[in-house]
């Protein structure tokens, strides 16, 4: 376990990229999880006009002006999946595949997933349907596991889930090249629906189906009442006042995943103020 | 006359200016009152390091990229100072000297007016106290009134003043050398306090007083509440909710005006915000 961190955040969007260059500003001991690639979202828009200051940019060219700036101020960005956070009272304790991280404060800023649950999913959370299939892998051991997986990043952890369960199916949604131990069997397949009534025992595909104990779903991002039990969440996005405080005392939340318009000034301005108001917190709780 | 606007912008500083693009983005019909030389504030900033995308940049040089910006969209600034604005239920009547603009929607992104106001000012606004002393100059004729000029721009009004009431004093309280005519009778003394029951009687100075019937108090911009009668603020700032909708239907804020922390871009995203908003009620309206 590492030193306490005073400002954990999520998310390397610009939201998160501008929470984190204030907290570097104003001296806090922060901790930034994403991707070096910045934001995948963000490379795909052509033109961006409305980024005040900048004008007639592709949002490749702003993406780089954002790399650009936190690396010049020495922000760096930890490549690691947090897969759940726990309000542990005056702080939070962030669970990544095999250590934990511990936090004074939490900025939640792991934009929209547009990707819709499949059917079945969300009724069957808990009971075989999971978001961290390190952590909970060893439920399944001498069982028979699923994964259905968004984004190549998945494939780590199919290997390590394979060498822990009897048998373990890999559903890769994504375009790359599948790369998984030979002791895997790659389902290229459509995900329609989980089913089980008390327990997962089924998974559904357009052409197939395969019974299996559990079905761990791997995307980019975990949808963050997932993320953070007992986080409020209204119309699918986290519930935050003027200040980006949610309903967690310590836990604030910027950009997308705080509601439209899905905007890189919003998400950089929220990032901001999340930022600052967790370091106005902290300090009162010196 | 002129044709009614989809949305009206007082204000020129960072939320101003992204509000415009965002309503030119759009296609709407929109109007921004401010300064071509923006918010003079952005000015005094020696370095801004917390402005997503810009490292490294004096606020001089993040005004000329703003400049830059509106520019090269060709949004146009009305060098207009508002005065009042009132609330007609489906659209808003924003009061200039001598005319008068419709539109459907407002967003005030005036920044924050860090001087306090005079002891007495408030008590005895609308009793011989204003902030448009063109407005209300005829009320005065044959009268003695005093403008309290925290601007060099309040000139040209006191020249006006002068023709219409029997005498003017004019206290500034600006470094720039006074220029007025000369049937204006200049004060250089600090004003403390106004005086009067029922109405204004005396304007009192650290080492004069004044007898007067009117005390017209000009500065850079006008306290929210005073500007549009009926809005809701609170500890002084507006009070605005997460889409920067004020109590008043159609009336949106952004910026300082809505409370800290005092940064460019926080008033920016919250300018873009408040634009997009308010287009989706204007579309709702449809």
């Amino acid at each position: 376990m590492e030193e306490r961190y005073d400002i954990a955040i999520i998310g390397s969007g610009p939201a998160g990229l501008s929470a984190a260059i204030n907290a570097k500003i104003r001296n806090k001991k922060y901790i930034l999880f994403g991707t070096k690639n910045l934001s995948f979202k963000i490379k795909k828009a052509p033109k961006v006009n409305n980024y005040l200051g900048f004008y007639d940019i592709t949002g490749e060219e702003l993406g780089t002006k954002f790399k650009e700036h936190i690396e010049n101020m020495g922000v760096n960005i930890t490549e690691e999946r947090v897969n759940a956070v726990y309000a542990m009272g005056d702080y939070f304790t962030l669970m990544v595949n095999d250590k934990a991280y511990e936090s004074k404060t939490l900025i939640i800023a792991s934009g929209m997933e547009f990707s819709k649950p499949l059917k079945g999913e969300e009724e069957l959370i808990g009971k075989g349907v999971g978001y961290c299939a390190t952590c909970d892998a060893p439920l399944y051991k001498g069982k028979t596991a699923t994964i259905v997986a968004y984004t190549k990043e998945a494939e780590s952890d199919a290997n390590y889930v394979s060498e822990l369960v009897s048998k373990l199916y890999y559903v890769p949604l994504y375009r790359e090249t599948v790369e998984v131990n030979s002791n895997i069997q790659i389902i290229n397949d459509r995900p329609l629906e989980i089913l089980g009534d008390e327990k997962v025992e089924k998974l559904q595909l357009k052409n197939s189906e395969i019974s299996t104990d559990a079905v761990f779903i791997l995307k980019d991002s975990v949808a963050p009442a997932q993320l953070v039990p007992g986080l409020l969440v209204e119309d699918g996005h986290i519930k935050a006042d003027r200040k980006m405080l949610t309903n967690i005392e310590g836990c604030y939340a910027a950009g997308d995943c705080t509601g439209k318009p899905y905007q890189y000034l919003k998400s950089a301005g929220e990032g901001q103020v999340a930022a600052l108001n967790a370091i106005e917190y902290l300090d009162t709780r010196k």
